[in-house]
Order: structure tokens, then sequence, then C-alpha cells
């Protein structure tokens, strides 16, 4: 009976209400476990992340696919392929959140790709190469300031020094909190791959756009064309003195809020001057704090403690505009004498999307009768990661209202189905 | 044989002699008890202060001078005149400090009192006029934001809302915790004075410097003439938009952390031209910090928190500065699609020193051989608070080295001796 009233649909209709159903029930669940009050908590390598691994696990296993969790303790899901020798093509995004973070960012891609697979399980599709889903963990990395963390795990792309990064709390490593979710730690430290590049054929992922372009222009979905990269520092610190703050005058102070607000006033201009000569570039300094043990009303700031980051399509940007930082922070240190100390400088790097697997994406939209637009990613992705280490790759960007890193994610499920058909089409043709 | 040991022994030198030893055995005593591994901490209403007010007292005692704790809980020594129907010669200053402060901020007043009483008491001599030595609290009350609370609340001078500020814990109110150490919160709450202002013939407060200026020009001392007044907000807060940092450009930003940047170099920049015009003030912000639940180096900053300080000697430049400030916050405000939301100002007026003690202090000083030079104050005292009253009030400031609000205060014992005797000088002639 059955599936003779199933027969009776349109398969993209029927395709599109399973997705929905099935993508309904998962978002709830991750939702359920891992909120927080205000939004949802997947703390990197931490209960939150590994609650949302399990909860695609336990679902991937019940629509019949092969689970596992890999070296470096990501969740894989196995849609077999006939002929298993090829290399397998690849999709996924990550499960971990920031703080107080939405529920799509990230676990939309991995959403999108098990019901890609549960659909292909379902119709009998046995695709000639192996697909793998891959739930990657440590993509934000919020807490250790090192992001793609999963990902660079997989291809050995992971120093000491990374892993010795302490957490914001200051209670553990970064090492500590992978082993203790069963990353094989010491092969990462080592920086042996966990996954041959060579064996993976292509990497797609899905995630919500995190800017507001999409719904700007009104378009469900974007192919993306290149990715930024970034240089961050965790924590720059301005040493100043601290005083009593009626007792200095001006010119003796060496006050860590007004030389750190000029450093930053600095800076906004250097950035709008490379803006309007088009250069693109985002600078943030996502966190500023005052020394909470010290600081007062009636105190002349001694120190104050702030992360930098700078994203741009360009390495050359980048580079150019860190040398400007430095530079700044040196003129502005000497005249108001304080110290700018800078703790060690992560980077990622940006990346160009595969050219073939664009165009594959863009075809299937368009024999969906969707758009095709393409659309630069402000934001970093695992995807970098992959395309850097020469894994073709692509993603679709799925229209998500007010930003990401926010409760407020707003993305329609019917666009997500939209990005899922996509998704699906272009993976069935290239693994057929 | 002590005594005509002691007999030998010129006066000035004996009197230096003893004021030396039992300051510096209280000195020991105050940090021994209030250390805090890094300063010392007297937390206003809370332990520390209480530590210092029972160390204080019990040396007193043991000296054979009465003790008692007025309504406002602070502590009274009492050397009683031949005719105590006058009004009485007040000294002494606070036993609080700010977190990881000094020994000497506050307590060096209140030693330099106890040390004159136990002098003029082992000396016999009875003075005309009766002595009162106040210890008071909540001086800096760096947790709830409200200076001069302990000497503010003798004169029936705070409001509802001064009590109901909460400490920077949030957990307690300023009238709990003053209940809490015994402070006859009914009345002060009514506004009621716990001391007539006309039964104080003059306040006198010895005090470290705690600007440069006694150090760079080489002076033991100096004859306070005046003492700003400050008008501060504890919490500003910016309010913007969270956001991922990759993702929203430059011109959608609301970022909290660039407008308050900006918002305190504009008001820098207005502060320089001031000073070039002679006007008296200076601006902090010792707090400031994104908000720990939610901030992350991959997030546009959503809000910033931070404290807001003007202090000057003119009433006029503070309350033209302040409009400016007002007038900043909406500007940057506008411009970044951002608000800036202020809490209740806090206000405390300027004083003026009265010229017949300050001519009394310089006297004595030259008397004893010691430099009479005159020196405004930058921070604020309990001092404006009793002259605010009416009550002829002056101060001394004692050299110190490296500011206050801070571990390494460095008061020489020899530059506190020497106000000492500037004190006991001047008082002795005054209640004979």
């Amino acid at each position: 009976m059955s599936v003779s009233a199933e027969a009776e649909v349109a398969p993209s209709s029927r395709d599109a209400a399973r997705v929905r159903e099935l993508a309904n029930e998962i978002f709830d669940a991750l939702r359920a476990a891992t909120g927080d009050g205000v939004g949802i908590t997947r703390a990197s390598y931490g209960e939150g992340e590994s609650a949302a691994l399990d909860i695609i696990d336990a679902k991937a296993r019940a629509v019949g696919l092969r689970t596992e969790r890999d070296g470096a303790a990501n969740l894989v899901v196995t849609l077999e392929g006939t002929e298993p020798q090829l290399p397998f093509l690849a999709c996924g995004s990550h499960l971990d959140s920031v703080p107080q973070g939405g529920n799509f960012d990230g676990a939309a891609g991995v959403v999108a790709g098990l019901t890609v697979f549960a659909g292909f399980k379902q119709d009998g599709f046995r695709p000639r190469r192996t697909l793998k889903l891959f739930g990657l963990r440590g993509e934000e990395s919020a807490r250790f300031g090192k992001a793609y963390v999963g990902s660079s795990a997989l291809f050995g792309r992971l120093s000491q020094a990374d892993l010795a990064a302490k957490d914001t709390d200051s209670k553990f490593t970064l090492g500590q909190c992978m082993r203790a979710v069963g990353v094989d730690v010491e092969r990462v430290e080592k920086g042996q791959p966990l996954l041959d590049p060579r064996s993976v054929a292509a990497w797609i992922e899905l995630h919500i756009e995190q800017g507001p372009v999409l719904v700007a222009r009104q378009l469900p979905l974007g192919i993306v064309t290149g990715i930024r990269g970034n240089l961050r520092h965790r924590v720059v610190e301005c040493v100043g003195k601290a005083g009593h703050s009626g007792a200095v005058p001006r010119w003796l102070r060496h006050d860590a809020v007004f030389a750190t607000s000029e450093l930053i006033s600095h800076l906004d201009h250097h950035w709008r001057t490379l803006l309007e000569r088009g250069r693109d570039l985002v600078i943030t300094a996502g966190i500023v704090t005052t020394d909470p043990r010290e600081h007062a009303i009636a105190r002349i700031p001694g120190t104050l403690r702030f992360s930098f980051e700078l994203r741009s399509q360009s390495r050359e940007t980048l580079e150019a505009f860190y040398d400007l930082f430095l530079s700044e922070c040196r003129l502005v240190g000497e005249e108001r004498g304080v110290e700018f100390k800078l703790d060690r400088r992560l980077e990622a790097s940006p990346a160009t999307m595969d050219a073939g697997w664009v165009g594959r994406l863009k075809k299937a939209a368009r024999e969906l009768g969707l758009p095709d637009e393409e659309i630069p990613s402000g934001a970093g992705h695992d995807a970098a990661i992959f395309a850097n280490e020469g894994i073709p790759s692509a993603m679709i960007f799925v229209r998500n209202e007010h930003g990401s890193h926010n409760p407020d994610e707003a993305m329609a499920i019917e666009d997500f189905v939209a990005g899922v058909a996509v998704m699906r089409l272009a993976l069935k043709e290239a693994a057929a």
C-alpha cells in the first residue's frame, strides 16, 4: 500500500517531504539536547558537540547506514559504492557551535548529507563511488581559538602548539579535550594524516549563509566560489601601568584602555581606506576585557586583553594589513608608553572552490528550476581545509536571516530542502 | 630608668621614634591581616575592612584610649578634652581599599591619628577640646561605585538609590552590606544625619599622595588646597548587534567594540583640547568588558560594558565635559547603529580646603623645619564630604612613590613621621 501511494507522488515533491520530515526531526532533537536557555551550545570536543554526533549517529543507523568514528573522533556515515576502491565522494560539515549560537550553523550540512544518504538508501540507489558523510568536530573551536580542528587533524595539519592551546577557562589543553573524546592524539601530534587526500574525490559542504547577501538578493541558495582565510591572535595584551584615576595627569598615564581604543580606531581608518580601494577585508576584536581581578572605576587600567582577527579572500591583503597592525601597535605603544604583547599567530589560508564542482552544482540548480548564482564566503569553513589539500571542494549556501553565531539564526526549511535537492542531484550524477 | 633614659632624648626625635615604632607595628599587622597575595584587599563593608577597624580598635584600647563604633559603623577613638561641650577636633581617614591595592592608601591617616593620640596620652597632654579619630568605612567603595560612603552616611547624604546599588558580583546591595557590619541603615536610608556638623570644629586628614608630584618635587609632604569632584557611571552599555565576524561587511556592522573605541578616542581628543586650555580634568574608563557569556574571537561583539569617570576641581568643567560625553554617545551611536545606555549618574562635589587650617598646617611645617608647599588633590577624599558640610577641613599629603590603588605604593616611614609631626603640632595648638 505505502509503495503504491508513494509512487503516485512526483519524485521531487516526495523527496522534499521526506527531507523536510527527517530534517525537522533531527534539528528538533539537536535543539532539545544542546539548548542552553538562550541559544545552543556545542562546545568543541565537549559535551554538546558529542551529543550532536551521537544524535546523528543514531539516526543514521536507524535508517540503515553504517557509522563509525574516524581517528580524529569525527562521525563518519558511509553509503558503500559498487566500486569501493575508487576515491570516495565526501560531504558534511561541523557539529560544534559557538557559545549561545544557533541550531543550523554547521549542523545543516550534516543533516543535509544524512537526508541525501537516507533517500538514496530508501530508493535503493547504489552509487558506483562510495559516499561518506562527515560530522566534523572543532570547526568553531571558539574556546581554543584555532578553527577547523576536526578537518585539520584529518590531514595532519595540527602543530604541537595548537594542541597545547588552553581553553578559555585555562583548564584543559586542546590535546587533552581531543583525547577525552577518543581522538588518536599520538598520531595527530606527530602530524600524521589520518585520511589520505588522494582517497577523497571531492568535498561538498552545505552551510547556512552567515551573512545577509542571499536574504538581500531574495535567493534561497547560492554556489560558493571562494572562502576567506584569516589571521588571528587569541590574546593581544596591552600592558600599561595601573594607578589612581584621580592622581595621575594625562601626560603621565599609561592607560591600556585609551591606548587600545586608539589602536582600534586607527585600524578602523585603515580598514575603511582599503575597502574604498576594493580590497576584501574584515577586522574583529570580539573579546575585550580589563583584568577582573584588579580593575575598578577609580583605577587607571594597567592591562587590557583583546582578541584580534583579520579575514580576507586574499593572502596578500591579510599579510599587508597584519604588517599595518604590528606597525600601529608599535606607534601607539611608543606614544602612550604601553606595550602590546601578542600571543602565537594563528592562520587559516583562503581557498578557491573547484571550478568543475561549482559548474556541476550550478547545473543541478538550473535543472531543478532553482537560481544558480555564485557567492563568495566571508566566513571560513572546513571546505577550505579540504580544498587546500588539493581535494576538489565546493559549497552550497542556504539563505538564513539574522546571521549566525547568535541564537536568532533563521533558515526556512524550504530553502534547506532546495539546497539538499541541488546537493543530491550533483552527488548522484558524480557517484553514478 | 626608662623615664630618665627618655628624658635624655630630644622631644622631637623621641616623638619620631615612638611614632615610627607604633606605625610600623600597625602597618605590619594590617598587611598581614588583609594581604591577598598580590596587594592588600579591604573590601568596603566587607571582611578586610572590618579586620582593619578591629586592629586599630584593639591598638587604641591597648594604649588607653576610648573606642566605639558610630551609627555608620565607623571606628571612633576619643581623647576627651577638658571642655567636652566644645565642638571637637576630628581627624582620620578610611580603612577600606581597592582590590589588590596598597597598604597605605587610607590607613596612613588613621595610623597617623592614633600615633598622635597615643603620644598625647603618653605625655599626659590633656587637650581643651575633645579629639576624635575616625577610621572610616567605604571611601573607595570600589565594589559599589559610590565613593565616600562612610562619611556620607554620617551626614545623611546617602540616597535610597545609593543603598540599593549592588556590588560587582550582584550578590548584595550596599544597604545589606552596611547592615551586616552594624550600620543603623534605618536612619541612613531616611537621610538622617548621624553626626551634627556643628559639633565638629575641624576635619584634618593625612593621606599619601596618590600622584607623582611630591616625588617629582622632592618634598616629603604637602598641604592640600582643594579636592577634585567627580561624575561617574558605573556601567555604560554599548548595545550593537552580534554576528559572525566573517559574514557581515563593515557597513552592516553594529560593532560595540569599534563604536566604544571611537567614542573613547573622541573623548581623548576633547580631553587634550581642554587641558591645552588650562582646564583641570581627568577621564577614566577603568572597567571594560565584552560579555563573557557570548563573546568569541569569531563573533562581532554585540555589547560592551564600561565604567566612566570624570574628575575636576571645577564643577563647571565636569558638567561641560559630561555634556560633550552625552553628545558623543549620540553621534557615535547614530553613525554606527549602536546605543549607549547609561546607568544612574553618581556625583561627588569638588571641595576647597579651609584657609585658616591650611595656614595653621603650613605654619606648623615651617616651625618643624619642614617644607610648607601647597598641592591640589587630584583624587577625592572624605575631607571633601566634611568640607561640603561646612566643617573647616584640611589635608596633609605624604610623599609616596608608584601611585596608589596598586600594590606598589611606597611611602617612606620618615616622610610619614614628618607628616604626623605637622599634624600633631597643629592639633595641639588648636586643641589647647
